[in-house]
């Protein structure tokens, strides 16, 4: 219960040692207003909870409509200078109409027609790119030109010059992931324009960075001890992704236990020079959840966005749940339990596994100590 | 120029590729609210600024009325379970009447009367106390009774159960600093009620805490492989912090450079365990710049709370300058510069140094690779 | 020039304050040796000297004669219990006649006869095999049993149980490298005997170890935080490491300079969960020297054993100069400059590149801040 | 059991698989020595043994006799270039006559006459030197002169400049550390003459390095972030020393458990900038144990040395046990147990506790994974 005096809201609780109303006490809490100060003992119940509390909801976005937006968009937005993308945030409902998909997340598509190049910019954020469908646009970071394809998975480190360009003659729109919100919040933003146009329109099948590092288990040795800031791994590929899960199931389905749960396969994309997350914010995985399997509830600390890759099913976070297919984005706000279940839709002849992408702010909590996680079975 | 156009608010901006208004682009942004959407190119100049631009403003507090109201919140606002503490925050005025002196950080005053006692609990925000005058309370970390005294610097990370009791019949107050703002931002905190009562009132003068590590450069064999998640030496007492900022002017004074500056000496508290800063989210030191010296100006991503310990002076914080004196507190925002001129106040006779306590958010932007500073010689 | 004064060595050097030889001295020196003593300044100069100085040799084994004892053996000596393995090692002839290539490296060729089988066995030496010809051997870790190619590395982090075995109806030999000397050295040897005979003989193409791990940048997400103290990784095929180094020198052909030097590509085997060198105490690199170049003499603290794997050339290790083609091994004590060229050797048709395998001790001399490399550029 | 066939040593035992003496044997034999190789099979006892066995052997120096011949070497050896120091080093019984007190550790007693000056040099080799008896020595390490007092531990990292100068009328003995095998053994080490003679005699109480670091839980924030290769803080006073261990015995009276084991306090010297061991390559400790009390057998991996600071007792080490009192030095080889009990000799009506200074090579074991300890109790 909340009451208000002198412009000051005041919880009231039936706990002991809660100053009584009296005109004195407004006095000195007009004296707080006046000052810029605000007493503790009538916020600590938000403030303190005993267990963390999301301003952010469980939400889903589908696919198909975020895509009939993007493709407007297309049509009625330019790219270019000033906008430097047509990309367009999921906002979360709790979080006040920001283009904030959790607290520290944001989460766009961005859709780039043929012949269009969205122009060169560096920013302190870090940011990544995933493919749910399509192909044909190269992301240039500095000077090597990355091709995005379906399951593509395109970390962007902080602080990189880095354009995209469509060479092709279909539009293309894929996912974009970055800190925003994070480092809004943190106050730590730089940002440059780079060149307005890349002259070299080369467009090659492989990048030089997957040349020089997507090698398991390999470093370059005149790189190998280079400033570990930057991931120098630009494209982690679908082929790997898919190989890498399916063998997983595999081995569970001959008695080996390297899975999460049963049927419930995921890898995790790393840092090849530190062996740990891909971003210093953002730690991004692939779940693979075998059709007619259901994930145990699990909740932590922090929060994430989920993008089915493939497949269908059920998905239930909190007090919420929503049939979901491919390209279809939720939201797992902080401390609410997730569960998915991997099912044919009434419309769907698959009888494949759910395929499910995910990135969260881990890293951020695992830095300051803060990082909890549970099942059921924990508690 | 900002317009509004279906309720949402359009950046319009001579910038090129930016979408004319029409009826489409109307309808467009319609879906976009209707999805819960936002797109980038409306809000980039906000979310990606060239350089840090901070909500919260420069401030002032000055320790005349913010210990008067603690005195008067003494006689009106009992301490006890459920309000927990007499703690009356800074409220900084860009941070909408939220009790956060900056975006990531709390600081409070905190009284407590003779034979006062506040209740125990645990949470997992690191915490420190710092006394800027009196003594007479402990804080009883565990079964560890802590004195505080005037100077002393007293860290509390997070998940420790502690209490606060006075014993004397004097009242005592003090600063209370935390990463509340940030623990709420990130929405990690868990919190638990501890004893109501702490039976032993045992006071000693020397913590165990400090008898088993406040020796420098020393462990004990027992403990010295510990996990290092929690900081181990509880107090931090003025003599040692006094002597080591004596030392750097003398040292100075002989020829010797380990001042930051002329004049200007500082020591950072350590974690004795990791040698790095002594809270996972905090970094604390004491700044002592000497009488008619005047520090360079400089900035840096995050923002921190200061406070006069000794001596007088003037502080510019971006575009903002006030006079200061014992107990006085300011706030400085990411990336605006600060300077501070030592100097006799007009009703001051003390011909001593300027002492400045100042607790930051560095070891976040440290961790996530977004600290930067410079003062104007690095530009 | 030395002399020797009641059984002590004692440097006699034109340097100022050296003791001049008496009947006292003498006494001095026959209570020293009573006591167990040793002055100081009769041995500094060994002790400390400018520069390091290895009491190992460069030397050079060449494959043919090594394979052919090694096949000798085969048909004399049975593998089994007791004396584990069929290994022949170098033995450095500047140290004493022990199986040490380096002061800290042991290299050694081990065969294994159609149907043979090596005993498991755990040991806290880290070990790895390299494959320089032939193929048809399988080593067990654990239940993994792993299949041994040509051009593959394979690591053995200490204390794993392993066994190996031959199914096939060739016998196969390969190059064992650990750091017995080392360990020997260190005194920190531990050895355990596993199981006499490993029932299970399924030789799959891939480990159970790759199909989890030999994913570029991908960790399973149920082993990504375990421990990081064994390589999960148990196989390093050279299809990728051969791709890695062409992808190298195809770039440099571009213009691009991610070899060590014109015509020098390397990779370095990393460790998957900490991005660093593959093993605890052992560094291992494939280099490739293209057809015609040379390096540059480089030289470094600490040892290594080098094996040509394709190609041929002439190596040059301080004083010495040999011709090397495929199986020969060599090596380069502690500071002393390398340089090799590539180049036809008389009898070679092949017009390919010189591709050597190396590894070193580099991981102890960074662990213990002694590192140090230069090339002549350098100095 | 051995025999020798060839001039080959070869191991004779009763596992099974092991070559029978033959003439082709004999021949293959030959053929190994010729090609500089050494089988496996014929070594594997030795090398890979079930645990750790030293060459090094228990043994103990007594102060005395030590004292009295480094008195004598102060009459007859000059200290100067050349030489450079006066020192004089533990000889282990079991390592063929070397200076090498383990096969890591070097420790001398060093002694300095009245006016003498050690000249000053730099090397790879981390040093320390702690102080038995005596006063009156400066180290001069760069232009900082540390003053040498009775239970004082100065650590000298690797590659810094340092001089000894005796300003008094009065000789002074002291142990130096270094880590001399180690570096030796590694092959790692460089040298450097300074100046002949150090013109500045100024000889402080407290040198700028404890004027700067010697405060607990503070680092100076000039220094902070610098370079950590490097201990700043070069003197560990007894004071301090001697108070963390009272503290932790008096603890223990008030039944709280920070010793190791009843009655048996230990600190550890930490490097301030990270929390850890003192030196790259070695352990400081210092051990109280209470009289009357004894510590349970505890063995580890890696070597230390002992020197007793105070009192007298009893020490056990493998099969060894020696009584000891002041000055008099110990080793105690890998793997072998230590046990110590504290009681009066029957000479010392001294009624306090056995203080004991320790040093050990555990930071190399640790950093390489090769570390283990265990009591009895953990077996």
């Amino acid at each position: 219960m909340t009451d208000t005096i002198g412009g000051v809201r005041i919880e009231m609780t039936d706990a002991p040692d809660q100053p009584a109303p009296s005109e004195q006490l407004l006095a000195l809490y007009r004296g707080f207003e006046q000052e810029l100060l605000v007493p503790l003992w009538a916020e600590i119940g938000e403030l303190m909870p005993a267990a963390p509390v999301s301003r952010a909801l469980p939400h889903r976005w589908t696919w198909s409509a975020l895509y009939a937006l993007a493709r407007q968009a297309g049509d009625l937005v330019p790219v270019g200078r000033g906008g430097e993308r047509r990309a367009i945030a999921l906002a979360n409902p709790g979080l006040g109409g920001r283009p904030f998909a959790t607290p520290t997340l944001w989460a766009a598509i961005q859709y780039l027609g043929a012949g269009e190049e969205a122009p060169e910019h560096r920013h302190t954020q870090n940011a990544f790119r995933f493919v749910v469908e399509g192909e044909g646009v190269w992301t240039v970071v500095g000077d090597d030109p990355v091709a995005m394809r379906r399951g593509d998975f395109l970390p962007q480190a902080g602080w990189n010059f880095h354009a995209h360009f469509n060479p092709g003659d279909a539009p293309m729109a894929w996912i974009d992931g970055l800190d925003i919100p994070y480092a809004h919040y943190a106050e730590t933003t730089f940002f440059d324009f780079g060149r307005d146009r890349i002259e070299d329109r080369s467009a090659p099948e492989t990048s030089k960075s997957e040349r020089l590092w997507a090698h398991p288990g390999l470093a370059p040795v005149a790189a190998a001890d280079a400033s570990v800031g930057t991931t120098p791994l630009l494209a982690y590929r679908w082929e790997h992704t898919d190989a890498a899960l399916t063998a997983q199931l595999e081995l569970e389905a001959q008695g080996e236990t390297h899975t999460i749960e049963p049927g419930h396969a995921a890898v995790r994309f790393l840092h090849p020079q530190t062996g740990g997350d891909v971003l210093p914010t953002i730690r991004a995985e692939m779940h693979r959840v075998r059709r007619g399997a259901q994930t145990a509830p699990r909740r932590e600390t922090g929060s994430s966005v989920w993008q089915v890759f493939d497949g269908s099913g059920r998905v239930r976070v909190g007090d919420e749940e929503w049939s979901v297919s491919r390209g279809d984005l939720f939201v797992v706000p902080s401390w609410q339990p997730l569960s998915v279940v991997s099912e044919a839709s009434t419309d769907d002849s698959d009888s494949g596994a759910l395929d499910l992408f995910r990135f969260s702010d881990a890293p951020i909590h695992l830095a300051m100590h803060q990082f909890r996680s549970e099942t059921e079975d924990d508690r």
